[in-house]
């Protein structure tokens, strides 16, 4: 896992080593525990190791003030069953807004919910049409926002869902989701080169070749904007419903197989994106390189609020906490009538990319 | 029809004649031409006014440089059946962006679009469920967000629709629709009840005394955010479906009159709302005023995207004109995590009114 040491060294940051394996909470890797365990201790570690190395770019931007901190935000479901830890960053040198999100939590899906899901082809078995049925989800979401217009905005989320029998309360079945996207501002290619690289790594290494291709362009299809006719960015890696017959799992794959994967590319978001940061955060920019970025973050509003599942089945759900849903959302976006680039200017350069996908490896 | 003439005396503005019912354009009091046609002419002439209004104001404050002025844009369909002028004025001394959309077009309804409208009760009479129904439709829509935090953010939106029988072309169905509310950042009592009575004025006077605070509530449900409990803004008037059988119609109105409604209440939208900015255009304002203004900006944004109905329809829409559509976001517009005002600040105060809609009125 090669990052680029040239440009950290001088700010004192190392992000490698991130990518290790190993971890302090013993259940993480304790196969004797239920998945749902052992998911929600990783994400928690997970959420303290991203917050500690956005901490140290914030830091090394700016010693004398000692850079930005996360706001820790322990919360519960109004329900009771279940809650979270926001942990956000507001203002910052380095990032506008950064929300590093755990969720932990056990309750019941409506008929409803559950039609979706079988109408999407997953199989409860016999659970009755109209049961409410519980269900376990632990996740991580995050997103952040770079002032610098040249440092690209990140998104990464990885959860596990497990849903439940309503009589015995036993597991009928579970799979794994998520993914991580970069969206730059300006075009360049050696980020987004880097970023892709990390994250085919897990893929080769616990899911086989054939993944990375295809996962990365579930990730182009999925952040697509079809009233723009563009995609949010550069793309990344995106997977819904792994479980061990997902035709994305290799034959014969087992739930420690995907649960590495899962946990593998989680540890690889801070060597995929922080050297990036490190990389643009004290690039001089221009008013119109800031004015680009801001409508870039124009789009990225109307993805989230218009297209993406999380946030539109949050809009949804009563009683949801709408901060933790929205924090997604830059701080500051800007929409202007028919504003159409120069062509040939880095702002139309990006737009090509975002309206024919490329292949960032090859 | 009252305005704040002491106010405005000085900047040597009046808008009360705004609210006469005499036109240029001989078409829109000709019973004898299709209704169609009228409401085309009409909405046309009402953009001009109310773009040179609105000129007019940017004018008042900035003498020596004229003011900014609306780039008029003539667009068309790319399926060749309509289109429209959009008139939209950015980066104003007033104005941080106004639209004054425009469009008139013949198309067809696939067979979706008439069973969506056959499911809120709309009678198509011996119509073919499969059919793909042609149409006709003619509205003006306006979303004007000034700069200044102390001057309200507008909205306003007339239109007609036909549905004609896919065999002879005859219309089988029409009605009316629209509507204009008014979107504050900070309170103005004064402001909300003036722009409520002028609105009252033309339900009065076409659609009798039960109309107004029936179309009031209707605003105020329409314009709610359910994910923040809270309204968009301080109401006004909305309504659809207006034909002669609507419970909103007097009993044995006739298409004329409910025209006639419509004409006066779209002429009373420069009455209402010019004043408020005349009022306030000049008024001194804080960094923390202008911060919460963007704050609100959001919540329009998130308005917009995730509920307006024609923004949503517009979305699905292929081929349709998409910056026409989103014209109706501000320029700029900000999100903080878990932003609470202080209990008793000028924060708090609109947004109790914004939990509990008032009566403006009385």
């Amino acid at each position: 896992v090669a990052t680029d040491a040239v440009n950290l060294r001088p700010l004192g940051l190392d992000f490698a080593h991130r990518g290790n394996t190993t971890f302090k909470s013993p259940v993480i890797m304790d196969t004797s525990k239920p998945m749902g365990e052992r998911m929600a201790a990783y994400v928690k570690e997970l959420q303290n190791e991203i917050v500690g190395a956005l901490e140290e770019l914030e830091q090394a931007e700016a010693p004398s003030f000692n850079g930005a901190k996360f706001e820790r935000d322990a919360w519960t479901r109004t329900d009771g069953n279940g809650g979270g830890m926001s942990c956000v960053l507001s203002g910052g040198r380095v990032f506008e807004k950064a929300g590093v999100m755990v969720t932990v939590m056990e309750s019941k899906m409506s008929p409803a919910g559950v039609a979706q899901m079988r109408a999407r082809g997953r199989d409860f078995g016999d659970i009755p049409k109209d049961a409410h049925v519980p269900f376990f989800a632990a996740g991580i979401s995050i997103v952040i926002h770079p002032n610098n217009p040249h440092a690209p905005t990140a998104h990464m989320n990885y959860r596990y869902f497990e849903v439940r029998d309503p009589k015995t309360n036993k597991p009928v079945a579970w799979w794994f989701g998520g993914g991580a996207d970069l969206t730059p501002t300006f075009l360049d290619a050696n980020d987004a080169a880097h970023f892709h690289a990390q994250l085919k790594a897990p893929c080769d290494r616990s899911l086989g070749k054939h993944a990375y291709p295809a996962l990365k362009e579930w990730c182009d299809e999925y952040f697509y904007l079809p009233h723009r006719k563009e995609t949010r960015g550069v793309g990344g890696i995106f997977f819904d419903d792994l479980d061990t017959d997902s035709p994305h799992a290799p034959k014969g794959a087992t739930k420690e197989q995907l649960f590495a994967f899962v946990r593998d590319a989680g540890r690889a978001f801070v060597p995929a994106y922080a050297p990036t940061v490190a990389r643009h955060m004290r690039q001089p920019y221009t008013a119109a390189e800031k004015r680009w970025q801001q409508l870039r973050r124009g789009r990225y509003v109307e993805f989230n609020l218009v297209l993406d599942r999380g946030t539109k089945f949050g809009l949804m759900t009563p009683n949801a906490r709408i901060e933790s849903i929205l924090v997604s959302l830059p701080e500051t976006a800007r929409w202007e009538y028919c504003h159409t680039p120069v062509a040939g200017s880095p702002e139309a350069r990006i737009l090509d990319v975002l309206k024919t996908p490329r292949d960032w490896l090859n």
